[in-house]
């Protein structure tokens, strides 16, 4: 191998290494055709478990198979754990629409049709979005 | 430059560069030990805009100097403008309240301490916090 290319080679993986090094030094990320939104979800009690579980399933398969789909964080409330609330993050409205028509969101809505008691989607503008990113 | 150590380095590299595609791939976070939380605030009318330029210069610094503050994803309801929500990720009660502490939340906290009418905490258990990373 000649040193050259050794060079080249070093100076690739240094641009490749300080790609991601820089994303997470930055708290502010372009939010303006972004969708958030908070939803708001009461469960039915007897069937908390069971909804848990095909959310946890449905939030699984749109990370890792919808481009547009940038966060789906989900949590329960302490004092009231069958109030559920979810932080919705869509790379745009396309992403959103997209989103909807997936076999893994429409197994999710008719499997828990019968354990939401209530849902609330409050839409957002954000004000910052500050994450470490990964 | 020896062939073997030019092996040595593209193996460090592939697992360098293996590593956050790794985590890119990967829904589920241990949560065990970290604190989820949705804060509730309303803000006064008058005072909105000084009040998010004040969140904004918090969550910036927060994010940047405080290796435990995981997330701050600040959002205004789009019907409500004045009501404010903050999903706040914290790696651990230790960088919870090594937080408090800093002096940008507690510039924060003073200047802020008239524009904010209410400030509800809500403690919540995550079900999944589903996130492609960057």
């Amino acid at each position: 191998m000649k040193a050259s290319r050794v060079l080249t080679l070093q100076a690739s993986v240094l641009l490749l290494l300080m790609a991601p090094s820089y994303s997470r030094l930055t708290a502010q990320e372009p939010a303006q055709s972004k969708i958030v939104r908070l939803a708001e979800l009461e469960i039915d009690q007897a069937q908390l478990e069971k909804y848990k579980a095909a959310l946890r399933e449905e939030i699984e398969a749109s990370i890792r198979l919808e481009p547009g789909v940038l966060t789906l964080y989900a949590m329960a409330l302490k004092d009231n754990p069958t109030q559920v609330r979810i932080l919705e993050t869509y790379a745009d409205v396309a992403a959103y629409r997209a989103h909807l028509e997936t076999p893994h969101f429409k197994k999710y809505k008719a499997a828990t049709q019968g354990m939401v008691k209530s849902l609330k989607l409050l839409e957002t503008d954000p004000i910052l979005l500050g994450t470490k990113g990964r």
